[in-house]
């Protein structure tokens, strides 16, 4: 069911996606929501967002581990969003976007959770990026500006149906990644 | 109505933002929103992403007539972009990103006019890049990363409540036009 959520999240965001959408798509039977999730729909969305970032810092960590270089991981961390945008038909972005834009204005803890999902990713690409050998202080910007960078083409290329965004933010990266190397 | 629409849904995304609200903030009567927008909801989010766009594209335009060089046009954009969010408090994000992330999956018109907000944004600053004397290509494709970078920033420095994604996303779009020049 969480994993259900966090594609319906994806692909519609957090208020559009209910409760009975998500029993659809994960088969659950209806009794299980309120047994599992007693907190329902905002328990839902924020275990599906706190997923989300977790699988995206496994994904970092094994990009890393292929990765013989700050630039390296870049394009294949930007890679991925891309292919994965491609692969969903422009039809699925960022798993946390929609707890900013929708529910932080009245949920503490939805915006909590879209927070440390983001510090997450930032501090684990910075820990990369300091293994690969580049000062803290440069590493976290570089890890800032590559979130921030893939969170702005998971909007501009779905809505442009177009990858240039997304080859665009990656030469800025590496354009950035050269100039603090 | 159109202002106040496209405010709520900065603040709080498309779904959440009724006609309702919309009245309530704009003082308009009850009766005048089927006389001006006979297409209700939608047309009202259409007519409030195109006037977020518009002075997106407005904005775009003065920053550059204040700016000698494409750095100094990305600095200006990028700084207001920053200055705006801390000045909401951090509470207002992008008035097209809503439109993408909940609204392109299931309305036509919807996703038609989120694509054209961002091509008229993307354009306008590769109008200027080329003033500025940067080859069409180049200047493009940091028109692109550009937009997508501040997109980003709109949602991860929104979310973790800090300038730090702005500041790096400015870094790297500035080495960025250091590497096309």
């Amino acid at each position: 069911m969480i994993e259900a959520a966090r594609g319906l999240i994806r692909e519609r965001g957090l208020n559009a996606t209910a409760i009975s959408d998500v029993l659809e798509r994960s088969g659950a039977p209806k009794g299980s929501v309120y047994f599992h999730f007693p907190g329902g729909k905002s328990q839902l969305a924020v275990e599906a967002a706190a997923l989300h970032a977790h699988e995206q810092v496994r994904m970092i960590d094994e990009l890393a581990a292929e990765s013989s270089s700050a630039p390296d991981l870049i394009s294949r961390y930007v890679d991925a969003g891309r292919d994965g945008m491609l692969a969903s038909g422009y039809s699925r972005g960022c798993g946390l976007a929609p707890l900013v834009t929708e529910g932080a204005h009245d949920s503490e803890e939805i915006a909590e959770t879209s927070a440390r999902g983001f510090a997450e990713m930032v501090d684990r690409v910075t820990f990369h990026f300091v293994a690969f050998g580049i000062d803290r202080a440069s590493a976290r910007s570089l890890a800032d500006a590559m979130i921030a960078g893939v969170e702005g083409a998971l909007i501009t290329a779905r809505a442009l149906h177009s990858t240039s965004p997304w080859d665009s933010i990656k030469a800025s990266l590496l354009a950035y990644a050269r100039a603090t190397r």
